[in-house]
């Protein structure tokens, strides 16, 4: 019998969970689940518990890995919070999984998870130093430094989504204006524009026809194709996003001056309008003998879960 | 015959030269001498090692520790430039002092440099973290992080003085707007305030008094000064530094969140009208799980000094 990891990827609606043999490149399995409306904590451990156990069909994991998107005080293994569901306040993520699968887990937040994952299995493969960040419904980060996560001293590196770019800009909702978050996160690049066609019913033209003039349906990804089909507000609201990119990953290589800076998360799929910005303005803010290399994420949006499976494998590393 | 180690510190004016026996807490011998306009790295090298062969009065130093205003590439102890003297542009200062001395030499910035003193001799005893910052004549920094000094990937980490805190703001000398530096470094708060001078004739009294109208006279320290009697056009002045520090190191503990920052240099001798703004704005961007720990240089003017002393001895540890 194989050594079996199983990997957890709690995300803010939808957790992913996946099976996975020592040394493979594919998933033995793999599923999805998603929170409905009103669920807790609770709800959402269950519902991912359980597709672990029909996953797993029995079998006893070597180890667990998880990811979490939002705050984890990794060094004990608890979930600080969720921004998303309530119940996770100071949660015993490691211990509760630990119980219930009788195997030794590891827990930490989605942007040191996502960074593992690139570092292992990604983009990052054999540097000594990057910084991952992903851009979805918030904005995070993690560094690996030295060849190996780096936590800070409160297990709260790699916020790079909370820096101040704008000092007086708009609210976030951590209370702080001008976070990368409050400028580049989908749900903000979707409001944007929703404000944008209110205030400007002569533009954006191509955004309203591709939601039939429900401005409620419009997401970071509409926006995103929208700008793809050349439409000017649309890039408008990317371009804003780009920007506050940049000058956060321009004052993060001045810094600490990673060898790649690596971009996971839906956002950054989108195209020029958002990337093109990003780069001139990373490339102005950061001293210019600092050699700039900023890439996609190799794994997308499953970096996190192949960063359980890295932190899985590392509680549990091949013996004999 | 103990051990001797040979410290330099090339200010943009101002070098000092300190010889030490391994393991003493005091100098043996330690010399200050000044650059007159016009001088050259040729001249400064020269006055500088003038000095140390006096001090060391014909002993062999067993290891030399070198701090340098201005970037190094540490990894090959080349000088790369000096913003106020001419002729240190890729200067092989390692290579020169280990043939003139015959001993090993270590070359670094002085924002690296002030980092490992504080870490080795000061304020920063024992952490696994820490962010050290000079303000002077500039804005520098270093980074220790699990115990030892970071770099970068070019050799260019800690530059806090260099990232943007606000986009729109004065052009720097760097060709960016809005960097720490431009509104922090003594330089600019004493060109402030002597700008705000001229525009508000009826304000600044005391400012002004201090130097008899002579506005060409006024300095970083001289609106300290006046701050602290009560001037209130000079402590707006330190407030602007302040903000722009505490925006630059509320985004660097989000990003690293290191265990203590430690602010050196002559500027941060400043009283209440830098250090409240700078504490307050700090605690205000740093994310609220973040403890923030910012404390004075324990070594003062001297943590680059002693940093090269433990550059020195790092080359050389003690065997047998």
């Amino acid at each position: 019998m194989p050594d079996l990891f199983l990997a957890l990827d709690f995300g803010g609606t939808k957790h992913t969970i996946g099976v996975i043999e020592r040394g493979a490149k594919a998933w033995r399995g793999h599923e999805r689940v998603f929170s409905p409306p009103g669920a807790d904590a609770s709800y959402d451990l269950a519902s991912t518990t359980g597709a672990a156990r029909r996953l797993l069909n029995g079998a006893r994991p070597t180890a667990i890995g998880v990811s979490f998107g939002g705050p984890v005080d990794a060094a004990r293994g608890h979930v600080l919070l969720s921004d998303h569901v309530p119940g996770w306040e100071d949660f015993p993520l490691r211990e509760r999984l630990e119980a219930q699968f009788g195997a030794p887990a590891r827990v930490d937040n989605d942007g040191n998870v996502g960074a593992l994952g690139e570092h292992r299995f990604g983009a990052g493969q054999g540097l000594n130093s990057l910084l991952y960040i992903t851009v979805s419904t918030g904005v995070g980060g993690g560094w690996i430094l030295n060849g190996r996560l780096w936590h800070g001293a409160d297990s709260m590196a790699g916020e790079i989504g909370h820096t101040t770019v704008d000092y007086n800009g708009p609210v976030c909702e951590c209370g702080r204006r001008g976070c990368v978050e409050r400028l580049a996160a989908g749900p903000n690049i979707a409001d944007r524009a929703r404000e944008w066609l209110q205030e400007r019913p002569d533009q954006g033209a191509t955004l309203r026809a591709m939601v039939h003039g429900d401005l409620d349906a419009i997401t970071a990804q509409v926006v995103s194709r929208a700008a793809d089909a050349g439409d000017a507000l649309a890039a408008q609201s990317l371009e804003v996003a780009g920007w506050a990119l940049g000058v956060g990953i321009g004052n993060a290589v001045n810094l600490i001056n990673p060898q790649r800076v690596i971009l996971g998360g839906g956002v950054t799929k989108a195209g020029p309008a958002l990337w093109g910005p990003l780069r001139r303005v990373a490339r102005e803010v950061a001293r210019s003998q600092i050699r700039l290399d900023i890439v996609s994420a190799a794994l997308g949006d499953d970096a996190p879960l192949w960063g359980a499976v890295a932190l899985a494998q590392d509680v549990s590393p091949q013996t004999g």
